[in-house]
């Protein structure tokens, strides 16, 4: 049944397992077994039908999941029930703990029908658990991470790492090159650009006010160039532009009181200028809760913002909390 | 009276006022009220008199002080009393918010003076109140800071600048230098110094586990040379000297979890490797514990870590627990 206050039925949120020797699989029966996220949606995962059971013990309320092929999929589902495609992988033998090329390609198999789904119109956003960048690339895999193989399957280069967390929200200009290359990558350009996204996923989220803060470089931001000229030659001059484009932008601030500005509700979301200067203090206090976005590429994909945790893997440790929050996020911001 | 369960009496703390039309005044006025900063110290202020009283509606509890000149000083100091002197400053008009050039040079003789009683044994740690950098440069000041006038009168160059906030210590590698030059500054002597410096401030703390976490620089610390290689060429080296030395240390560790790492216990410092690196997460979590700490030079000095706030200046909503927290941690490094 649809709920009788809202025109649009739930979203259908694909959901890869991600490796299955890590904690996806015990994370994935946690998430499901709370329910909360039926509320939100129609969660489809892209994994193995056994390694999901094999979590039971630790998810006794893990609803049973309805195991269709891929070429099922074509027809409407059903809300309040649990669908499970194993995209026609044959899952290797489940080893918590135990990097497994075979459980790379798995893995990457998932999340490539993810994509597929989703450009179909059958899925209406993705949410991804983690995969070992190691074992992906022994198992043939090309691409570093998730973010990788959706841009390359969506044709997209242009797209941006982002960190949501409550009502903390940081784009990142760049993800993952080394620092110097981080700061020859810094331009007005991709500075508006990043706004731009980054506004566009808070009209998703259907916020009023959409403040944009953008970082400054240096410390204290440069303290009007005492130390460091980007605040005045690049960053000052992109706020200008935004401005001008009708985004209601300020900066450069001082990178070591934006966050706790943004903490306190001055603003809506942070354009950073390097990976760590917004996965330093996101990762900091998000607790449990840090969502990773992609944003800039065409279909919805949110994830967990940890690893696979093999160390931890298969002893019911692991906290399903940032997966939760990344399902919710996935079919808030598909539902726009 | 002596603490009858310590052999060493309380220890004088050279507290300057700093700027008098910033918020020094009320949070010192605040902190002395408070009273609990007596259990610690004997605090001597340095600084006007007039405007330390024209506090007392926003803190009635404030004790009368004891005004003495600079030549009374070589006298033992009571416990259990508050003193102040002006040293020979003619105080201009309180006017709270206005940045004033006079007031600029009272708030930098009152610093000179605080290292010279240091320097001399009459004090046994400074602590200082905000200053506005372009007011002390209107006054005539060559130095940028603090932390510049201490190390200039105490001749050494190699300082760091630190922030603690209970249990999380970072000490950094360079301090107001744009991110650029910071880079350029990371070498393996630096970060092994940086350790040592740190390593003797947990001494001083009375820490048994000393454990010093090394930051690495680039994202996931390079992730084994996918992104930066620094970790390998400098930072790795500079923290297998570290432990050659015999100093309990560990890393590059990936700069986005080291500071959670630490906030739940698993280390006891951090070397950040530039100034945001450290600035941004601990100004975020510190709330208003955090304190400034110059190590490497020969005398003892916190500050309270944030401005002079000319815009709350005179409205009575400024906190002094930053101050309390600065003063405190002030009398525990001076009793090591």
């Amino acid at each position: 049944m649809e709920n009788p206050l809202t025109s649009a039925p739930k979203p259908v949120i694909a959901i890869t397992m991600g490796d299955i020797n890590g904690i996806g699989p015990e994370i994935l029966a946690k998430a499901l077994a709370s329910r909360q996220i039926f509320a939100h949606c129609i969660p489809l995962v892209l994994g193995s039908h056994s390694a999901l059971e094999a979590q039971r013990a630790l998810a006794p309320a893990l609803p049973s999941a309805t195991v269709v092929e891929r070429s099922a999929l074509n027809a409407p589902l059903h809300e309040d029930r649990l669908y499970l495609c194993e995209a026609m992988q044959q899952t290797p033998q489940l080893r918590p703990g135990v990097p497994d090329p075979a459980a790379g390609a798995c893995a990457v198999a998932w999340i490539e029908e993810a994509v597929r789904l989703c450009q179909a119109g059958i899925a209406s956003a993705m949410t991804t658990c983690p995969i070992s960048k190691d074992v992906i690339y022994q198992a043939g895999c090309k691409h570093t991470g998730h973010t990788e193989i959706v841009a390359s399957m969506t044709g997209v280069e242009d797209y941006r790492m982002c960190l949501f967390a409550d009502d903390m929200r940081v784009v990142h200009l760049t993800g993952h090159l080394s620092l110097r290359d981080a700061l020859d990558a810094i331009t007005a350009e991709r500075i508006v650009s990043s706004a731009r996204i980054g506004h566009n996923a808070l009209c998703k989220l259907g916020l009023k006010r959409k403040h944009i803060a953008i970082a400054g470089l240096n410390p204290h931001a440069g303290e009007n160039g005492a130390f460091g000229t980007e605040e005045a030659t690049i960053i000052a001059p992109a706020v200008a532009q935004c401005r001008e484009e009708g985004l209601d932008c300020s900066g450069p601030h001082s990178p070591d009181t934006i966050f706790k500005r943004m903490q306190e509700g001055e603003f809506d979301l942070v354009v950073a200028l390097y990976h760590d200067q917004g996965h330093i203090p996101l990762k900091l206090i998000a607790m449990d809760l840090g969502v990773n976005v992609t944003l800039g590429v065409p279909i919805v994909r949110t994830s967990v913002d940890h690893g696979t945790a093999f160390d931890i893997a298969g002893t019911g440790r692991a906290r399903e909390n940032s997966l939760i929050a990344a399902i919710r996020l996935a079919a808030k911001l598909a539902q726009a």
